[in-house]
């Protein structure tokens, strides 16, 4: 059973072992009340998952210590255990499914694990996992449904009431509701008129559904680019906790997600991952009631593929006009090139690509078109570009 | 004159008013001593210079105070003085180069303060400032030539002291040498034995040239993305100070600098701006004799503008094997992309851009060549999938 005396009990044995992360106050985001962020991204591992693994080995018998541990997960999860595993010295194998991104895979490997990499997805690693365990009777650490593994996530509540006694509300990333689970129990139970919010991708809001629907429900299918929350069902424990002790739970789009991802950078210095930004897209698309409060929102993890980081943020910079590309028809005579060049570095714009193409399935055949990609100030500008080009005789087409 | 005393002022005065960022230890970068960063990315407008700023603004006088103050910036400093004016409810007049980003002018424009912005460059606008310097009377704030600043950047040598009382080294980003002169004599003063290093983008060493000389030298020109240092000459008082209390500085290349950078977001989650990375840079290529020792790398500032993030992270994934672009030629027959395109998939790289074209300057009149751009692992399966080309008959060109 979950206990303040467990949770206090965590985080004396997590002293030394994680760092107390910085709550930083957001002031990009607190145009209407004031943010906090508990920047767990910055974290050992990268993300929390490394509290609640530790605790929970720490917590294991001396016998089960000797037969080893074993986890199963692509992300998050399995560095959280390696590096538990390398701190209390026992041995741990990882199954990971080998699509998984390759720098995840090494760095759980750097913690001293032994990786066992499984053809296909999480579900083809997840049996082998099981098929070893009833081998070997090694512990199998569960990423989130374990009373030890939700106490060791609590404890990031209580760094919070220390921080920011006065807090009002907590924003929560919600996958299986491990984090949550810990978060909100150690909230309402010291301090219960704090309010306790989940976010869920809107692709895999298995919570979000469960709780609607007051029954745990297994999802058919999880999409969200937020991959660390890619849960198909809530653990049972968790649903519990969630349904007596978190105040209510919103969804957000993929591209709500992207664009807190990239204000995050931009305005706060940090690297956040899909799921590690959820909490911070609920604020800023308005999705809570927290206008006028102290609100700290959960920023769980940074552990995010640098080329998904580069689609973020090009997606980003397109979005809000800061890039773009230009298709361009014109008469296939000399000089305009030129012409068009000069419209565009008058204004100030910097072109980054060109190309230039006779023919086009909707163009006459005297025509050629000029695809220009370049660097823009914002959407004004932009604007500005393409009705300076169009008073010049341009036509624009296949604008995006 | 500097003293201890001044910098211990300067710290009680700026409680409540900055933050006392983060030291945060840097797994990542400790591979042959202990690394870690101090994160003035995550101070208030995303860099150290409002610590200077405010302390050189709260001694002015009532008379100074009422005639306002005036800075020419078109960054950091900028919104420093900014903040600290609107703290201390006087008025500040920034001149700002036109050709400054958006996102800087905005920023210091939020903090109240009066932008003028001049056309040209740094130099044109600050001779607009003096002009108008003349004019009102107001108060000059300098980047860095100034005790009261030096004294106020000198406050994170404290921070440091407390954080990590056993340090052995510090490393600190120069452009005209303000943080290094706070951070060098506080440090050498209260522990002589630390050493205490300098590092300087090779684009725009005014500081590594004149202490080799040994007279300030004035660069005929600067040029580095590290463009918060980008300082054609040392301050008067900070290259004093540096002559006698800096144990050793280097240069870094923007190649170098870039990668930081990226290692920066990659393995510690932070976003850094060039300047920013000087220091990590510097660690990470051996240019100092660090290795064993506990090193604080002072991660100056964030405030990298999201499209040249853009390109750091696209140029560092190149270079890393994780993008790459290919030109393939081949017979123009049926099927040559299906067969291209099923030689990639089974190697597990994921196309993102196709071109398809006939006729290239080297090729003979049937053939056609494939430009495909690819995300893979690293370079290793790079070259799996070259090969893997090669030996089914396809001829590659123009790679990068």
């Amino acid at each position: 059973m979950l206990t303040i005396d467990k949770i206090k009990k965590a985080e004396h044995l997590l002293k030394g072992i994680i760092r107390k992360t910085d709550l930083i106050y957001a002031s990009g985001f607190s145009k209407n009340g004031d943010i906090y962020l508990k920047a767990e991204n910055l974290q050992k591992t990268g993300s929390f998952k490394v509290r609640g693994a530790y605790v929970k080995i720490a917590a294991l018998t001396h016998e089960q210590k000797e037969k080893g541990i074993i986890a199963c997960s692509a992300g998050n999860h399995a560095q959280g255990v390696a590096l538990s595993a390398q701190k209390n010295k026992i041995k741990s194998v990882i199954f990971i499914p080998s699509t998984a991104p390759i720098s995840k895979i090494e760095a759980t490997k750097n913690y001293g694990s032994e990786i066992r990499l499984v053809d296909g997805v999480y579900d083809d690693a997840y049996n082998e996992a099981v098929k070893y365990q009833k081998e070997t009777g090694a512990e199998f650490i569960h990423p989130f449904d374990d009373i030890e593994v939700i106490a060791g996530q609590g404890t990031i509540a209580l760094e919070i009431l220390d921080q920011l006694p006065e807090v009002e509300a907590v924003v929560v990333p919600i996958g299986g509701g491990g984090l949550i689970s810990g978060i909100a129990y150690t909230i309402k139970t010291l301090k219960p008129e704090c309010k306790v919010y989940g976010v869920q991708a809107a692709g895999a809001g298995s919570m979000y559904y469960s709780i609607e629907q007051n029954k745990r429900t297994e999802l058919p299918a999880v999409h969200t680019f937020a991959d660390g929350t890619a849960v198909k069902m809530p653990g049972e424990k968790t649903f519990e906790i969630c349904k007596k002790y978190v105040d209510k739970i919103v969804t957000v789009t993929d591209d709500e997600i992207a664009t807190a991802i990239l204000s995050l950078m931009e305005k706060q210095k940090l690297v956040a991952e899909g799921a590690g930004a959820l909490s911070v897209a609920a604020v800023m698309f308005n999705k809570l009631p927290v206008e006028g409060k102290k609100t700290v929102c959960i920023v769980s993890g940074g552990n995010i593929d640098v080329n998904i980081l580069s689609r973020v943020i090009n997606r980003g910079l397109l979005k809000s006009g800061r890039i773009a590309d230009l298709t361009i028809e014109m008469l296939d005579k000399p000089g305009q090139l030129k012409e068009v060049a000069r419209i565009i570095a008058d204004l100030g714009a910097n072109v980054i690509r060109v190309r230039h193409n006779q023919g086009g399935e909707n163009t006459d055949i005297n025509d050629c078109y000029l695809k220009i990609s370049m660097e823009t100030r914002n959407a004004e500008h932009l604007s500005e570009i393409k009705n300076a080009l169009r008073e010049a005789g341009y036509r624009l087409t296949n604008e995006k």
